[in-house]
């Protein structure tokens, strides 16, 4: 329709910044990426997005006034009523950073924000693998483990915004690995792609037998989480060790979680989710062997669907119900 | 005021029933308590109910104008929503009971209903440990462990009314002891009092030294948690090993659901909870170890106020919101 009003979805990454303009329902009508410029304590990254969306809006020949809302996803604490990001150390930018009020400026339309995580899980609750559910856990498998935590159709912030922490739950109470937070024995030392590589290598020191993986250790000097998946579909046994040690872990915080709130879904994304239907189906058992068996029957656990553009679909959600 | 309308508080139990008037502020007025008849599956308790509050406003000499709604606890799963409460074993009930219209009909003002559990922890929130919090987590240790859980001032229910179930998070992934809903591990098979018995049970078993405990034992042929609890605080080596084991599941389950989403509150109760600051301080201790650093310092652990009157309060907190 042509009197349908856009909605601008800004997702602020350490390398770059992903925007898009949406329909109102949340469907991308236009997509584009920008570098983000952290020289000088990212002073530039604000002014480079409000320019690239007049630009884009010129380019398009489509007036400013079609826009009516934005929202930003960006990688750090936030106070979502405040307007204010609290740390932003892969940005550069200072403590208490005023970012809602200074996107507002710099793009002409009411703005709202939200940690990127916590956006992804709403971009996938409106318009991924979570439609339909109002409560809903969403979980990156990446370099580390994110989560966001949805009740009601909303994101948990909790008592100091540090909800959603699942990478943070204790995995391994006693002896576990040191993890960047300070703490040890998160779930993110073994259920990340860096904590199941080191899983692997760990098990290889110790394996007599053949494996097609430690052959490719041996050639390539090291491995990677796609390797131990692909090994692992092969039937490489120390693969599948490795493998089913983290959806031991997994399962076992996820079903822990299960049993606290019961999510209609789970939703797994993230680079270690595309192992796909073989990994969801190993966490799948573990879950449903830790899981309070009503948990179990009525919890689903589902693979992420919006890939990168999961921040932009949530940032569009916000701008359509947090403005 | 002697126009303010009071609230009716009801809370089902397998033995009685407790009531009370509660002003709309959720102050005590009146509180009494009615034997609990399970008789000819549970068919005399809502009329019982109704009779029981007729009678004691005819016995204050109060016109029945003056309740303005009522809230019902009761042991089980409920919808809130359907008015139905799908099971309750503990009452006789058949599946699926239509509990809201019935007692609707019984008392005369518009009801609402919850679980019992759920009921208590929105009984802290209201008038007890958690007043002020709007994220809280409330978690009963008894004979069995309960929970509910609190966001945004309002209970989870989850996809199947299966939120809130803490006792039944695997605390022992492998090796754990059997509990009665089936799954192997669960919280409440070590940090319920029956659990906690067990666990000194077997450390006497392989103990050597000597022990109050001990003695207490072969005296009486058995031991209860209290006597665990007592021995402790006054240096029992054994008994403090189980105190110690006792908080080190909990603080852990307790530090994941605070990863997860960083309640302002966790409020302990139930009889376990009797051993008070001793054990409060035992549970953060671990709490605080196995937390995310931000939690730990946002999560506060307190001990319940309202003992056995949480339920009605929270009943009429439901009173008040819920109709």
């Amino acid at each position: 329709m042509e009197n349908e009003k856009w909605l601008l979805g800004i997702d602020i990454g350490g390398t770059s910044v992903k925007l898009a303009f949406l329909t109102e329902e949340g469907d991308i009508v236009h997509k584009w990426e920008i570098p983000t410029n952290i020289a000088n304590n990212g002073s530039s990254i604000i002014p480079d997005i409000g320019k690239a969306v007049h630009n884009k809006l010129a380019e398009l020949n489509v007036p400013h006034e079609k826009l009516k809302a934005a929202g930003v996803g960006a990688p750090g604490p936030i106070d979502q009523e405040l307007g204010v990001m609290f740390e932003a150390v892969n940005l550069g930018w200072p403590d208490n950073f005023p970012l809602r009020d200074l996107m507002q400026e710099a793009v002409g339309v009411p703005v709202a924000i939200e940690n990127d995580a916590n956006a992804a899980a709403l971009g996938e609750m409106w318009k991924g693998a979570g439609k339909g559910a109002k409560d809903l856990i969403a979980i990156t498998l990446g370099t580390g483990v994110g989560g966001g935590v949805i009740v009601n159709g909303d994101i948990v912030h909790g008592a100091k915004g540090a909800a959603g922490e699942i990478g943070h739950i204790t995995a391994v109470p006693k002896g576990g690995y040191m993890c960047n937070c300070g703490k040890q024995g998160c779930l993110e030392t073994v259920a990340s792609a860096t904590g199941i590589v080191r899983t692997a290598k760990e098990f290889l020191a110790e394996y007599e037998g053949d494996s097609p993986l430690k052959e490719l250790l041996q050639k390539n000097g090291d491995i990677t989480a796609k390797d131990i998946f692909d090994a692992a579909q092969t039937g490489d046994e120390l693969a599948l060790r490795t493998v089913d040690s983290l959806a031991d872990h997994l399962g076992l915080a996820l079903a822990n979680i299960g049993s606290t709130f019961n999510p209609a879904k789970i939703v797994i994304g993230g680079g270690v989710s595309k192992a796909g239907d073989f990994l969801l189906g190993k966490i799948e058992e573990f879950f449903k062997k830790y899981a309070f068996k009503p948990v179990g029957d009525s919890t689903e656990i589902v693979l992420a669907q919006l890939g990168n553009d999961a921040g932009i679909a949530g940032a569009a959600w916000l701008a359509a119900n947090k403005n």
